[in-house]
């Protein structure tokens, strides 16, 4: 094959076909899904076993600043998040809900991707209010794992460089 | 044919086909226009005739509770319900804007599905000020009617118990 | 071709194929996404030359008024608004965050389609504050350009009759 025509193929390639992007946006979609209906002991399984789910904010992305409000290495160190919020028992008082803007795929080979979506979760309290909790944008690289697409990185990245010290339940 | 082979294609057949998706994501999308741009007398065309249209909070499902705030069983209740809004004339004031997640698509064969989409919606009041009015998820049943897909059932679960005793336009 | 033959094929291309709703869909979304990362130089080159960028009101509309509150005739207008603003210098102080719905295609011939798709645009001040900006609808037309679809036409109908008259920034 001559090297133009490889090149074509990549970059044919680069354009993810309507089943790859359903596949992720039905994940991401899931995702939330499971989130805001409470599920948060099946949050893990989303994630590649060694994966990385991290929260920061814009600004310390601007800044390069490679640290954030939240690493986890691993789904281990995930579920131990979970068993330590569910101890704490700060889940009770309110409920969450995520709007997800469409994914901006970009193929990665290998059957992994790169994808960024925008989003904005409310948190209604038990008073009935419902606020803005944050905005932000997904930055994720899926991969294949045993049962479909997992996370093999999660980086949430917050518009607001003001977060809830108590903002403990996955975003 | 093998049992096998039959739970193989009953498999696949849960993941809908690009086409199925389209259809359903924009009968959705058709919806919440049609309802933002005030267009009221045309709300309940989008139901089959013996359609049930719910309104109730995420409080009452997760309690077991089947009744809801809002319960209109068949088309015809849900046009008399337009028509008192209408006489009441309480619909000038304000405008709505709906932004609905992707939904998620479970077929059920004979042409049905089964979807759920997050949605959020903003009420603009007369003086411009513009609030999260509601959030929550659709649980909906489509079935084919005789120009497309229609409702069969539209369950509008709302996060927030406390609701705006006003809360007469639809959702 | 019979008359009826060539309504049938006409009707036909009413509806978009899934490759045509994803390049108009990534179009959208990359349009925001490049406006929410800051880039603003880069947000002319989503027009065509001749394009016009308008931004109105839903009460400017409904009542036939054709003037908005912005309008750009041509990618020149579109520069030299940018330009001014950065001079004026009044970018630094806040982030926007745009969540749109899934757009409804409409095929209008010779690779064009007009398209509308409703969003809410959130606000982050340098504060941390985040608050909802606009919610409103995208009336657009798309036509193909030396790189893929352009905006031949993005007209913004705001859902609020009042706007923060600092609105400078491209919607």
């Amino acid at each position: 094959m001559s090297a133009a025509a490889a090149d074509a193929i990549s970059l044919a390639r680069l354009v993810p076909q309507a089943r790859e992007r359903d596949e992720i946006a039905d994940l991401l979609e899931r995702y939330v899904h499971t989130l805001d209906n409470g599920r948060i002991d099946e949050w893990s399984a989303f994630f590649a076993d060694d994966a990385t789910y991290q929260v920061t904010t814009r600004e310390n992305v601007e800044a390069g600043m490679p640290l954030g409000i939240v690493l986890c290495e691993g789904r281990g160190m995930m579920d131990d998040r979970i068993k330590a919020l569910k101890i704490a028992n700060i889940f009770e008082s309110h409920s969450y809900r995520h709007v997800v803007g469409r994914p901006l795929v970009e193929v990665l080979g290998n059957g992994s991707y790169a994808v960024r979506s925008s989003f904005v979760v409310y948190r209604t309290m038990y008073t009935g209010q419902t606020d803005v909790f944050a905005t932000g944008c997904y930055d994720d690289v899926l991969k294949p794992g045993p049962q479909g697409l997992q996370f093999a990185q999660r980086r949430v990245i917050l518009d607001s460089r003001i977060v809830d010290t108590l903002m403990v339940y996955p975003l």
